[in-house]
């Protein structure tokens, strides 16, 4: 744990997943001296007050910035404006500003202009997660191991982001700079176009005719199981992903089509050759991942095997 | 454990997840009386021999069967027929073939021509599996609260059919009949265009040239990785499969690109409803596999967070 907090005061703008799992982490690495937060919804005033999640829980945002050094915007993207044009004024010179949305080129667009000189802007996007949502299921390990991407611009004073690189890394990420351009590129294939796909396939199987539902539930461990994790995250972050990264996505959605007319020509024509290949060469993959850490080895993502499905098993 | 075996010998051909673990369930069960098991490979019986997996490991599949009372099929589907061809004359009166393959429409076709009259044919699917192949990967609580379903013909022997059905339970399994029309349909839905998919962006990830496969695998927490495991499943088994339910996985790999071309022309057109409400609905589907015991409640798979991400965590 360092001698001193890296900042003294953390505000917290929404406490979802993200948002709670930051302020336990922050906690338990001793990386700030108070956290004050602010949530449109009572309820979660309430549960981020109940579960001593935040120091301090503020109805309002100009509140909650008072004085803070560092400020996390956590709600979702499509109301990262309206937040910032709240805030704005009430933040301190000096001050760090982040956000940990899932698309980052909307983030100097919609929160910059509001922000004085002085206020430095440094957007964020821990690349972890669970499919849960909500303020009382964050845990402090969340970011352990895993990567967060910043995407400062040219004209960023490089202390601020050391400041916050050096943040990120204390709560247990590896940290990686790039643009926001190539941020919203490579999560539209590794996030963004997985997320749609699986949205998608789980709505088709829940409107087919031919098949019951019921039927899909029973045999859903044949692999369609595996798609409905991501298909549970929260509707309000993901429609506004979409909405804020329309040309990336549609351009990764284009080149998964094209692909998949291949492997649908390749099955009406009973090209067992070209499957073979295709399904010999993504093994490796998966390997790749496992070795660079971001995947577990067990089994069935080490989902529990046995008569009472106990975790613990 | 029952007093008697249910089967004094049970022959399996091919042993691989699927087959040693039938072996070490029916073992721990107290459910068969003997194991003898054949596989083309020679490494296979070496390991089959090794770990004791059956009883007696034989060159040939005409040697296995030899008095036995049930016969597991357990290669891929598309060697069926030359199987059947090559055990068939070899079968006892009276016993029970099954198979465990993921199609079945084509069981009928391959298998029964070369089955004597009085050897009872009861295609059987147990639902259940790893992305992990081969022989030292099965353990007997694989079927555990998993669904076997099994296809019995109109005129098949309402004893055998039981008497496999009873099998399948005493490893763990829940049992449904169908026909085989019917599962192929079901299965396509459930498993076939799931791993079509997880194939097909995995594909396309690694042949991006905007983003680097190093990116890839960095960044696949977001999502992308959750795919990988079933795409890294055994390529002659799913080649096999895509050939052998062609006409099943192409109609509902139909729905899913209509489907598709809808949230993509939603997010075209910055359509908010359209995309919130299809993520809205789709959480409802997993909750309810959860409760019907066919996924792990817990965040993430269950999956590890931590430091050493240690699967006893």
């Amino acid at each position: 744990m360092p001698d001193k907090p890296l900042f003294e005061k953390m505000a917290l703008i929404g406490v979802g997943l993200i948002g709670s799992s930051i302020a336990h982490g922050a906690r338990k690495n001793g990386l700030v001296g108070h956290i004050s937060a602010t949530a449109r919804s009572e309820e979660t005033r309430r549960i981020v007050a109940e579960q001593n999640i935040a120091d301090t829980v503020f109805e309002t945002g100009p509140e909650a910035v008072a004085g803070a050094d560092l400020i996390v915007i956590c709600t979702p993207v499509g109301v990262f404006g309206r937040v910032a044009a709240d805030i704005g004024p009430h933040i301190a010179p000096g001050a760090i500003v982040t956000d940990v949305g899932s698309v980052k080129k909307v983030v100097v667009r919609d929160v910059k202009p509001h922000l004085a000189d002085g206020v430095h802007l440094v957007p964020g996007h821990p690349v972890a997660g669970t499919e849960n949502s909500g303020p009382e299921s964050g845990f402090a390990e969340l970011f352990e191991d895993r990567w967060c991407i910043l995407t400062p611009e040219a004209d960023t004073d490089p202390d601020a982001t050391a400041k916050l690189n050096a943040f990120w890394k204390a709560l247990g990420s590896r940290v990686e700079e790039m643009t926001p351009q190539h941020h919203d590129l490579v999560l539209a294939i590794t996030s963004h176009v997985p997320h749609l796909i699986a949205y998608n396939i789980v709505g088709t199987a829940a409107d087919l005719e031919t098949v019951t539902e019921s039927e899909v539930i029973k045999f859903s461990a044949g692999g369609f199981r595996d798609f409905t994790r991501i298909a549970a995250s929260d509707p309000t972050m993901w429609r506004d992903v979409f909405l804020n990264n329309k040309d990336a996505v549609l351009e990764m959605l284009g080149r998964f089509n094209e692909d998949l007319s291949a492997l649908q020509r390749a099955i009406r024509w009973s090209d067992g050759d070209a499957l073979f290949d295709l399904f010999s060469r993504t093994r490796a993959i998966r390997r790749s991942i496992i070795d660079a850490g971001q995947e577990t080895e067990a089994p069935d993502f080490g989902r529990p095997h046995g008569q009472d499905d106990d975790p613990e098993n």
